[in-house]
């Protein structure tokens, strides 16, 4: 049942269409949109116009930049022959945040899924290969999420890359720094057990 | 820390400025808009500009509409002598889905809320008055929702239009249609069982 204006219909659409986000609260977001002042909303929408058209991917790693080329891959002080490979750009931001990784970075966006259809043709892992290819690189580090979908994304691209010749790794499993073992479940407790190293 | 460049960082603070949008899914949201085709995201951006632009409140209700007035004003077959009082649009959207009500509506946008600074004057209850005031008016239904807020600004209005010699009503309060007993709240129950009914 169509009941609002249709622009006020169109809107609450279009917020119904980000991920997360159902019809009630698409209704709230759109309402709030309506109340606020002019320039406000304008700005909105022009912050979405302006992300759109200024953002892209670096041609080297495939991480979001205004720039011709990200932050992380202009800078001269990393060591461009370590690349960790992740899902997505906010998973560079952690890294980044822990201000302990001094390589430099390839973003997958996403991760191969088939219950979505989400294959390698999908995924920026051909422009990896590449880089792997053209030389330079000594280690790979896989930092997918620990699931099915992220463990079988960094085993076909340690498959395509270990022809190479650069050493590929992958995060530790284990426990959560400041966790509480009893909460820790079988799975996790075992790769830890796995893991273990001496003191 | 400004990690993203600054035009995604402007998109996300844009979404999470929305109410009940953390940063983490204002990130999730903004990083979904980059990834939709140009178009889409257009659309999106131009919906905004084209609801703040074309949608008002109807002059006579203050419900929002695209029109001179809105649908329920503007129908005939209403009774314009029954004023229904709700606090937002989305809950003339609920009388409405139930096809029982046929008087019109009067929407305050917002309810008297001391602790939110929101007063008498921030909403549209002047409006109300003059509406009442002008004649013709013969029972107005406060369908505010049955918590203090709305509570207070029902009994501050009904004192305000009362003079005019206009039957103000209230609501029913009681147990919810399809709803568990058990489950049922004791102030709810008291006042269900103040409005118990012969049957």
């Amino acid at each position: 049942m169509s009941f609002f204006p249709p622009a006020l219909e169109n809107l609450i659409d279009k917020f119904a269409s980000l991920p997360g986000i159902g019809k009630k609260s698409a209704q709230r977001l759109a309402f709030y949109v309506l109340s606020l002042p002019d320039n406000e909303a304008e700005s909105f929408a022009s912050a979405i116009i302006g992300a759109k058209k200024s953002v892209h991917c670096c041609p080297i790693c495939q991480n979001l930049t205004d720039g011709e080329i990200c932050s992380v891959c202009g800078d001269d002080r990393r060591e461009k022959g370590i690349i960790c490979v992740v899902a997505e750009p906010r998973d560079v931001l952690s890294f980044e945040r822990s201000r302990e990784y001094k390589g430099v970075y390839h973003v997958l966006h996403g991760v191969m899924s088939p219950m979505n259809h989400i294959g390698p043709d999908d995924l920026k892992i051909s422009e990896l290969v590449e880089r792997v290819a053209s030389g330079g690189v000594q280690e790979v580090i896989m930092a997918t999420n620990p699931d099915t979908e992220g463990d079988t994304t960094a085993m076909y691209i340690s498959r395509l890359i270990k022809p190479f010749g650069v050493k590929v790794t992958r995060l530790a499993y284990g426990i959560p720094v400041g966790s509480n073992l009893e909460f820790a479940d079988e799975a996790t407790l075992t790769r830890a057990l796995e893991g273990r190293r001496e003191i």
